[in-house]
């Protein structure tokens, strides 16, 4: 598991030329982050008088959050999988029309692979997203710039992933399926980049 | 050191409700994420004929950006520093006038001091930006997505130390004071969110 290594380690890796990890495994890893945010506010106002009234939806939270973030740090592994067909097709040989088109038929099934990795990572992005809304209403205003944080990572997360989406689908031949996920990472896009900017200014105005 | 630790293990402290880590060293990190993403652009463009006039400039970039990934993510560390008087101060007693006068002038040195970590941290971030807006133009197409996370993730960075900023001067006393250290945050935020979005809208035109 990626998440075992430490976290200069991950940087260096990130750093290096090599394909994996990159934009992918960090869009994953960021989407984790924002959503342990998500716990750690939870986790801050359960069990506060204050906020007695949303105990049991705080404690299932709790328990949603912990899962989740765990799912979005396994698309670390994940996209590093999708990624490795696509990086193998691209060695193929094209010298004779038989090789071309052999690798195009597997380029195509590969690019196909490599776009719906970030996809499902971006429904998953949209969850979090959904938990860090209601975090920043019923969450203690002593963690609020957290939930803050929280969804400014979630939304950059989503949008990097959609790039992983773009780069991809651009260079499939098949466009009707190409624009079919185009338009699944836009739709998303607009969902969640609305979705983020309405909370931030929800814990804007609970901090300022 | 911080980035010593293990990704999942970061997580899970992050997901706790102690005070360290939290979202300022989530944004720290998040901004050494940003920038080595940049590292990895200048690498698979580096050495490649058709980039081989910037390749001067991206041997430098490559130092520069090796560096300032390093200082990013030592910030984790200088953020918990700087929160920890803050912490210690919140427990002071406060029973009479003089345990309260006392509680009231170190909780306000340490509230100068929370601010001014994630203040320095977001000027750092602004060079993260600057390299990346070169590299969004000079690095190589193959790599552009990485680029477009890049920024994405020093946006998040930013607007995620910013309110790190926010949260603690909301409480000094020194009014003065807090209002000049929220127009130096403020003026960053806009230089900032302007230039990632022209990156952002770079990188999109590259790839679509």
């Amino acid at each position: 598991m990626m998440a075992q290594q430490r976290m200069n380690e991950f940087l260096e890796k990130l750093s290096s030329g090599a394909p994996v990890p990159g934009g992918g495994g960090a869009s994953a890893y960021t989407a984790a982050v924002g959503m342990a945010l998500g716990s750690m506010v939870a986790n801050l106002t359960t069990g506060k008088k204050k906020y007695a009234q949303y105990q049991e939806e705080l404690e299932s939270l709790l328990e949603d959050a912990a899962k989740l973030t765990q799912e979005l740090a396994g698309f670390m592994d994940k996209d590093a999988e999708a990624f490795e067909p696509l990086s193998r097709a691209y060695g193929l040989p094209k010298g004779t029309p038989e090789e071309a088109a052999e690798r195009e038929k597997v380029m195509e099934k590969a690019l196909a692979a490599a776009s719906e990795a970030p996809l499902a990572l971006m429904e998953k992005i949209l969850e979090s997203m959904k938990m860090l809304d209601r975090l920043s209403i019923i969450g203690s205003s002593l963690a609020i710039s957290d939930a803050g944080v929280g969804i400014q990572m979630a939304k950059a997360a989503l949008n990097s992933a959609s790039l992983n989406v773009f780069i991809n689908t651009k260079l499939m031949k098949d466009r009707a399926k190409a624009e079919e996920m185009n338009f699944r990472a836009d739709r998303m896009l607009t969902e969640g980049n609305t979705m983020a900017d309405r909370v931030y200014e929800t814990v804007l105005g609970r901090i300022c």
